[in-house]
């Protein structure tokens, strides 16, 4: 392996080890020789990489930084709602944008490291404008609120989720929660034509190709510049 | 003063310092030391009311237990909107509320002390069967499934809103995600009776007796047995 390919895959070990351990404790009380331990690599290489705690908590924001979505639809809400799904079923399978979601959720952190919820809201708002101009959305609905209220309200299912007693997947709870906001959202032609569910959300993963799919501008969690 | 009284107002004093200062910093990161000084009491005060930071995040939590909410109302989807509206308006007024709530949403003391959110759910999905049985809902809702989305998605608004750019407040947004999510649960004549604003909210919290009204079970944060 050439030097470059090593310096590409050891960054990319101490990532995963940061996240999962940001995700496991908190970024405050993770220690650089917990990471250390996880990722199986010497001191030297990780401060090479990440000269400090906080470079590797940026480093994962930046790659927590998702770009998939659903594929282009005939329906704009469902693409918001596949992108939406598509988090869901990813999420709890990837420490990165797990520990992401918990690092925004965690005031300390998202003051020193700020979050991508603007960003998210602000995608979710010219969704729904897209789809108020081919008539998927009602009239009176305020584009930027419920934008907001998406990015809310789909945050607050996955940390309370994660807390109840029962296993709840997320997927399933995701896809509950936008059949509920949606109703008041969609105009009845495009919501009969909607698909929600958590099979959907397994199908859409299944569909990335090698596990990424192309963009279309998705960013839900992680620093924007 | 008599000395127990002069205890209870100790204790009293102690707990909001011990709220304000985990609000403020986690409790994680909360020191017994900026305890003390944010209450002005002696340490042997401190430790014979708590003997531990654990005691205080119980006690915080203990006292975080809310029995307020909106007066009896004829109609029962009312009641509901009005416990989650005056919640809205106390929580950023009262650090004890807002502490409890930081306490549930952050990982590690969440393991370590439990959230009431299975009570609140619970709660909410007693409510929604009431107004089912009057007619107020509609028939094919999962009370349970919708109960359980009502907590995650007042605690996501909270959470997001605090970490938004921008002087969203709490009761606003609240009174919106009612909006969205009582168009897919209410009937359309109890929908078209149901008052949900953020004046509403500051309506029922100057009703409120002495800034305390009167039980009617309502259990959103806190520790229960």
């Amino acid at each position: 392996m050439a030097q470059q390919e090593r310096a590409i895959r050891t960054r990319r070990i101490i990532l995963e080890a940061a996240a999962a351990t940001f995700d496991e404790h908190g970024y405050e009380s993770t220690t650089i020789a917990e990471i250390l331990e996880r990722a199986e690599v010497t001191k030297g290489a990780l401060y090479f990489h990440f000269p400090s705690k906080g470079d590797l908590a940026r480093g994962v924001l930046a790659a927590a930084v998702t770009r998939e979505s659903g594929r282009p639809h005939a329906l704009k809400l469902q693409e918001l709602a596949d992108a939406l799904l598509l988090l869901a079923y990813r999420l709890p399978r990837e420490p990165m944008l797990s520990a992401a979601l918990r690092m925004a959720v965690d005031p300390q952190a998202r003051r020193r490291f700020g979050t991508a919820w603007p960003e998210w809201a602000e995608l979710m708002a010219d969704l729904l404008r897209e789809a108020k101009a081919r008539g998927e959305v009602l009239a009176h609905t305020d584009e930027d609120a419920v934008g907001r209220m998406i990015v809310s309200t789909w945050t607050g299912v996955r940390v309370v989720t994660e807390g109840l007693p029962g296993a709840y997947d997320l997927p399933g709870e995701v896809a509950l929660l936008l059949r509920l906001l949606l109703t008041a959202v969609a105009t009845p032609a495009a919501l009969s034509r909607l698909e929600i569910s958590a099979a959907r959300a397994a199908h859409l993963y299944g569909d990335m190709p090698g596990g990424r799919a192309e963009a279309t501008g998705f960013v839900p969690f992680g620093i924007t510049a």
